[in-house]
């Protein structure tokens, strides 16, 4: 099952040519779900040849502009272009009144609707779930009310060796039980262990995303043992002064957050315009935590 | 004194790649001033290299959200950006609630005061002036409240002809007089004719923006006789049924406009993205008014 993440914007508030705002596009199983949707977003997407139709899934982590500025002119294009399906859009409860006053102003009446869920950091919980994934909330603590996202695969069922079903010729209908574990009894009364026949399913992968937080380890249980975690890395760790100020995070304490709660893969972004060059970002997030990767536009992600 | 204007948006509602949504900048006398700003705006002056801090003046021609959905993000990266002086926002009523909510839900406490002035399409006429030039609305017919805009060089006083003033050893304190037209007298009782002391200042010139509208002749006497105008010209010809129904120009009519109104030089703009290539746009334009250059991103046209 495909579960990859395609960066769309890696700067923090105020952008710089070419770093957008914070927008991300995940792929899950051929299902298009967007995190935060910065100025700009509708176009990073044309410019990485990915379908804005195909999202049915927007999660917005909290209402400064940088996260939510190219929402309504997204939402606005999937209209002209003929939209019908429904948009679900999680995200603040004022961003319903922030999307609804500026459709009531251009006399907007949508093709197609959109389903609001309002998320509320002091009511962490799943909000979303389909066949392949759960979404869960959780708060980060920020200057203003922010969620972060954590997108699990659910466990599949077992997959079935297709030789040795073959081999033994057992019939269609009984293929549903020996995936979920049931053994197998011939005609003969011989009985053939499930296990035999089938193979575990992948292990269940998960993505954790923090886009805007003060790195005080409150949200380390909810982002625990992630095979991937997004973490903003505004500043470089000489800046903690100003970090800690606006509620930002450094690299350093990204790679800390990523080695304490037992992740997998970092990846870093919301970069702050004053440096040019991320490497050094990188590097000392990698002092302390070797698997980090940039999150930076354009990239592909396999989480 | 600069006249021109540097195009950063040819898109009409649905951006495609390389062309963003609604904005230009002109530079008057060094100054700068913002005609609409779509999305994406700020990361288009960054672009070109035009430096968001010296824009004093915005105009918003109306509420569809490729000609203000880029105000926002602007108006807050100049706050983080340091800017302690006012911008004064021209546009529609409603514009100022959308700007406020959105800095309320965000928290955002601008460090500078937004000076803001409602336009009327009902009510046109002189909404600035300074020194250098006069700023005037005018109704157009689109699908909600739309004002054109146009800004016309004042008319400046004559120049001197240094030479001849050298000559003639006239005190500095008479040059004013010579510049407005009074005759100089010497000591001798001689008289100077101040026509011949002094040149001609340039002919006022003016440049006329009409954003997007139905292409009714309504407004044309607004736009009587300006150096330049921009038009709109979101479909070719053969699509003139749709450009009524949606209240747009084709690229034949907004050349008929200017031929009618006495245009010196025509820019066309808000290119449906159904259109790749231009050229046949242009085309059509010039078969009925010559003068005619599109307004893509990145030139800059002297007015």
């Amino acid at each position: 099952m495909r579960f990859e993440v395609t960066i769309l914007g890696s700067s923090s508030a105020t952008p710089i040519f070419n770093r957008n705002p914070s927008a991300q596009l995940l792929n899950i199983n051929e299902k298009y779900f967007l995190i935060d949707c910065g100025e700009g977003t509708q176009l990073q997407l044309i410019r990485f040849g990915l379908k804005a139709q195909r999202i049915d899934y927007i999660f917005i982590s909290h209402l400064h502009g940088d996260h939510y500025l190219g929402l309504v002119g997204l939402l606005s294009s999937l209209h002209l272009n003929g939209r019908s399906k429904p948009m679900n859009v999680f995200g603040p409860p004022e961003l319903k009144e922030i999307i609804d006053i500026q459709l009531l102003y251009s006399q907007t009446n949508l093709r197609y609707p959109i389903l609001f869920y309002a998320t509320d950091p002091a009511a962490p919980g799943v909000i979303f779930q389909n066949n392949d994934i759960t979404v869960e909330t959780f708060a980060l603590n920020h200057r203003i009310p922010t969620t972060g996202f954590r997108f699990t695969q659910k466990r599949r069922q077992r997959r079935v060796i297709k030789e040795k079903i073959d081999e033994l010729g057992i019939p269609p209908e009984c293929i549903p039980l020996l995936k979920r574990g049931i053994d197998f009894t011939d005609k003969q009364g011989v009985v053939h262990l499930a296990a035999d026949l089938t193979r575990e399913a992948e292990v269940p992968r998960s993505y954790a995303y923090c886009s805007d937080t003060l790195c005080d380890g409150s949200y380390f249980p909810a982002i625990a043992r992630a095979n991937t975690l997004y973490h903003e890395a505004t500043f470089m760790h000489d800046m903690i002064d100003r970090a800690r100020e606006t509620f930002h995070t450094t690299a350093l304490q990204a790679g800390q957050a990523a080695a304490d709660a037992g992740i997998g893969y970092l990846l870093i972004g919301h970069f702050s315009a004053r440096y040019r060059d991320l490497a050094p970002l990188l590097d000392e997030c990698r002092t302390v935590f070797t698997n980090t990767l940039l999150a930076v536009e354009g990239n592909t992600f396999t989480l």
